[in-house]
């Protein structure tokens, strides 16, 4: 949907490098479907080092000049890859007011910023699609979606979503790999809705066995599954279903088994705003 | 080495499945090796169950049937693979006096009840080679390494390991997957040993980035880097060697850089005894 509400958005890659031809792309449909959207393609994400978008030091000034920026209504993810925890030690402590109410969109890798932000209370977070997402099969409506969330429209949230119910999504893996540490976030009472891509079953079930089975975590209100796709083959079979091994750790961990999420690395991918969502 | 202390060995499998035929060659190998040992494969080792050897509850069943047996000296872990984290909440309550003094050896995926063991302070444990490393190239020297290990000689240790120094080593991403949960053992002031296998250097990265970032892990006394083998290419390259990654977050961290250790996937594994090892 086409939105009314003007909203100027700094795009950042604290991860992976985005291509540029993508980020013309985006460009170019974001004038069609949001002609009252400013977007800012920050040079860094189409740098490039080693595995990353940039060195550690050039993705966090990137991601701290958008987001202390006054003049950025959001902070959008280019893309997901690796490397966004590398950040957060450095980034969290110079975030400024700037920072504090400002829409950060993302997912996948960039669940260890949004989480670690979500933990220290700054900013409204959002899971949902990225503009890399213009790569998928499809993703012009994931494009499409994230734009209309951002302009302000809750067409695009994930349809369990609604008022007084907390919620947060995230990926399997990157999740599991913010637990112990200082930027897990606070999640009980929330609704877990989780994702992943590209991991074999055995990989699954070990990292949602971690997820359960810690205490913080044992809180939650209950677990929504999103789509877990590209799964690898597992040698041997694993003989159970991405819906099976959620189920299993639910019941073993007594967190309350919610159903399936409309997320995942994918076209349809729906935007699910983390804690009480303030439209 | 041929050792004189006479031992009794019990084989589980609480991951994966091992082959009758290797049981077959570690009997003949010990037979030979250390006549003295009496070496117990549970019939649950062979058996199957899609990922696992056997259903969770066999599993467990075989675990604690060899832990809780006073006429058995050491429990030996088959092999890895996956499984081992599922069994730990429902066996540690089970576990009787006969368990308390008792060898368990093994490492890779056993390291998730290892951990847990040790958090308990349960049991005698070492990680260093298991009855599957047979299949390795050069894997009757590591094989050879464990018994002599299992019947008292301190030349199978891992050289860096020295009275009044607590250790612990584990598998990189299996010591991610137990942070934050109820079995992470205590592991401040120790020498911390981790080694990987068949994970993408952008994985060790983030892995280590996890342990590192643990409030409770930046209490050890340093970390030493065994062997990170058979890593998949990274796409794009990562540029950085496993060496460069662990000396990155050691200094990150503030957690001194010990050096390599001599620990890995391979037959050249040496054996590390958790804690102030009782010879």
């Amino acid at each position: 949907m086409a939105s009314t509400l003007p909203i100027r958005i700094a795009v950042v890659a604290p991860s992976s490098r985005l291509s540029p031809e993508i980020g013309e792309r985006v460009l170019a449909l974001a004038a069609e479907a949001c002609p009252q959207t400013t977007i800012s393609f920050h040079p860094q994400c189409f740098e490039s080092s080693g595995h990353f978008a940039g060195t550690d030091a050039r993705r966090a000034q990137a991601f701290l000049d958008a987001a202390n920026d006054p003049e950025v209504d959001a902070l959008w993810f280019a893309r997901g890859g690796y490397g966004a925890f590398r950040l957060v030690e450095t980034v969290l402590p110079r975030l400024g007011p700037a920072a504090r109410n400002k829409i950060f969109l993302g997912y996948s890798d960039a669940g260890a910023m949004l989480g670690a932000l979500y933990g220290a209370g700054i900013g409204r977070l959002a899971h949902g699609p990225m503009p890399a997402d213009l790569n998928r099969s499809g993703g012009e409506a994931a494009v499409r979606r994230a734009l209309a969330f951002l302009a302000g429209s809750s067409d695009a949230l994930e349809p369990s979503v609604r008022p007084g119910m907390p919620v947060a999504a995230f990926n399997i893996t990157i999740l599991a790999h913010l637990i112990g540490t200082p930027w897990m976030p606070e999640l009980a009472s929330h609704v877990l809705m989780l994702e992943e891509v590209s991991e074999a079953m055995y990989r699954i079930d070990r990292a949602l066995g971690h997820i359960t089975s810690a205490p913080a975590l044992r809180q939650v209100k209950g677990i929504m599954l999103g789509r877990c796709s590209d799964i690898p083959p597992n040698e041997p079979d694993f003989a159970q279903t991405e819906e099976e091994v959620a189920r299993f750790w639910c019941e073993r961990s007594g967190i309350p088994w919610l159903g399936r999420a409309d997320i995942g690395h994918d076209a349809a991918n729906r935007v699910v705003p983390f804690g009480l969502w303030r439209p």
